[in-house]
């Protein structure tokens, strides 16, 4: 009896252990936010054809298919109806508020709401934005700052100097572009951020020789060029390896957005060469961070869109096909394609070089005739040949209110499963962060 | 020691017990298959937008956003490329085998291969086809025929009621549309069926008179009406209803396909308002499901989509904006509203009450003139004022290749979970089946 006690007891010990092994979270030491700006349902289903291997019969699964979760839905405060904008999303995602279109890190009244990034700062943990736009575009800008309008761009580059969190800078890692609203004639935000000890850098080869903790690195105007265009095509990447190697020495962890900005814009211009080069550099970013997180297991990467930008089909026009093998082979983007006739002069064989195969005796004619009105019409005219090639449709200039995947590895990644709001994204971080 | 080890014993027991536990999968009684045609990703979202109370400041969550687990891909064998038609896609789903377009339950050597509802058949549970299509349409006849062509409609109905399953029929309750393929001048297989002692029905009003567990239910000459024409504007729950109280009365457990058809016909028709429509009549089917495997917890639910049918956006035009108002109050479907004003003759306010909303004086010349034309042209011109109101993006007439969401819900849903295959779905049903 005496040793059926003692089990009982050991027993009971260890059911209690299992038991709050379950359902007490573990919270993640560091955390890392992705959004596909744009990245709709049809892009990373897309990017699994563009890059599958003719060669095999099978269908390679990408990254994407690996960590798939759920999906959530991205509908803005009701003065904006059904569709939203990068800022009332991204203020979502950043805050857990619903606010209006063109809102950043303030609420549906315009009053400002605590980022996830502001509340990892003040409980000591590093933070950093990894983005291929301008480091003040909307999405990123929606973690760091607060104003009325997403348009107030030199305002939000100043925010990010002058709003400090318990007297500390809030940003510590900021990558991307925007020389255009940081070196500027009223204020040279680089030169103040110098000064506060920030180490500054403008090019892609100082990502390697970065030496402080705390950095501005700057590489264009304002967004970066489309990868497709780059010296440095996997520039998002080679951003994101430089940034976490600064926020890692954080005892405490840390707190980091990385945007792939420019599937968006893409979508915007209806460019489905140049959105699957961008979906490119991002599945190789996360490819990157699942290797990371595999050797920091106390890491939660959690990843979705802000909206579905472009209305983008996987097939269009009545026929059952998708032929991405016409848009694997570009030298550069088409608006580059474009640019390159406007200085040189038409020349066919040089434009079915740049995309990468032989062009037929109507595509010459239509593309001849686009070039006399202008670089627009050329431009324009190289991407509708492409659709017509691959066989893709678009509906909009704009967003779409389709709801967006959600994706997620690492530690308690299991929170994010299943149909989520965008705004559950920052209630579970805020949570996880102890708030 | 010997205390100790014995405690050892027990814990090591009480671990692998536990393991057991997690590792064994209990197999469900009863497992109901429900497939929204065409109803890609935008489709649900849609919904969800559409059946929003605008007198709340909250949009209300859909049982769609209850039971969403993850999403599929559809792309057919290697030879149909990446976009996938219905008889690829319902082989895929009822056999786990990948095939070509156009093949019914065959796989891409032709061959005919087993589906979940034969297997299920084969070891003693019941089973069901419900559809709002004719109930030989490609995705029904994926689980009970075998055929190279899904145009083969006179074969795919014989063999419902020639190919045996150890001797007995195959499919017990079949409930859709068909007339045309069942009643023909070579044979008449409802004759046939009730010879077999199959009841026949062949009015909703029937299916409250139901008094054998082996039923043929033939409500319309192919398809059924539109939804939105019907006098039984839930069809598809008033015979999901049926289906379920006969197959109920197996002790063993039964396997039903329910399938909202026409979802993906009015994709095909870019036809918004039917559409909505189609989705409402699923939903209120699966609210009913809910409820039932609330009191059935034997039972697990899996529902996906095929496909996605028409490059449906939510929003279009640049235009942030998608406004579901104009479709909500119809009284007849386009398609009927169209029909009556040709019959009639053309009065503009009778199209704006069957609408539910008044019409502006350039909406009424384009309805018309497009009057003038001739039946079809009206019907394309009341869609495209639909379209316009509601800013709804359509890019083709045909299938797309984005991911479908997959829900589950009641026993087993866990494991439909995340990115998977369509043929992943058949696989785990015959998993779960003992196969």
């Amino acid at each position: 009896m005496n040793s059926m006690k003692k089990i009982m007891k050991y027993l009971s010990f260890s059911f209690s252990t299992l038991l709050v092994a379950t359902t007490v979270q573990s919270a993640p030491k560091n955390i890392i936010m992705i959004v596909g700006d744009g990245m709709g349902p049809a892009y990373t289903a897309a990017y699994r054809y563009f890059s599958d291997n003719p060669a095999t019969t099978e269908i390679e699964a990408t990254v994407f298919d690996r960590i798939l979760v759920g999906r959530a839905t991205t509908y803005p405060a009701p003065v904006s109806g059904y569709v939203t904008d990068s800022a009332a999303s991204g203020t979502a995602l950043a805050t857990g508020h619903k606010s209006y279109n063109g809102a950043i890190g303030v609420d549906a009244n315009k009053k400002p709401v605590q980022s996830v990034l502001e509340y990892a700062k003040s409980i000591g943990k590093s933070t950093g934005l990894v983005v291929t736009s301008q480091i003040n575009h909307a999405t990123p800008a929606s973690y760091a700052s607060h104003v009325e309008s997403r348009k107030m761009y030199n305002k939000i580059a100043d925010q990010y100097f002058d709003l400090k969190t318990n007297g500390k800078f809030t940003v510590d890692v900021m990558l991307g572009g925007g020389w255009n609203y940081f070196i500027r004639d009223d204020r040279d935000l680089t030169k103040e951020f110098t000064q506060a000890n920030y180490q500054y850098i403008d090019s892609y080869q100082q990502l390697s020789q970065i030496n402080s903790d705390q950095v501005l690195g700057l590489f264009a105007d304002s967004g970066l060029p489309w990868t497709l265009d780059e010296q440095h095509p996997n520039r998002l990447k080679a951003m994101t390896v430089a940034a976490i190697d600064r926020l890692n020495n954080n005892k405490q962890g840390y707190f980091v957005l990385i945007e792939a900005s420019q599937i968006d814009w893409a979508g915007h211009s209806n460019d489905i060469a140049s959105a699957m080069a961008e979906m490119a550099d991002l599945s190789e970013t996360v490819e990157w961070l699942e290797q990371y997180v595999a050797s920091n297991p106390d890491t939660l990467v959690v990843m979705t869109a802000d909206h579905s930008t472009g209305g983008f089909t996987i097939g269009a026009n009545g026929e059952y096909a998708w032929k991405p093998q016409f848009i694997k082979n570009l030298t550069a983007s088409p608006k580059a394609i474009a640019k390159s006739q406007l200085t040189a002069g038409f020349n066919s064989e040089k434009i079915a070089q740049q995309l990468g195969f032989e062009l037929t005796s109507d595509e010459v004619t239509a593309l001849k005739q686009a070039h006399k009105v202008d670089q627009k019409t050329l431009y324009i005219a190289i991407k509708h040949l492409l659709d017509i090639r691959t066989n893709t449709g678009w509906t909009t200039s704009g967003h779409t209110g389709v709801d967006v995947p959600v994706f997620a590895f690492g530690d308690s990644k299991e929170l994010f499963a299943g149909q989520i709001d965008n705004t559950d994204i920052a209630k579970t971080i805020f949570k996880l962060l102890g708030k």
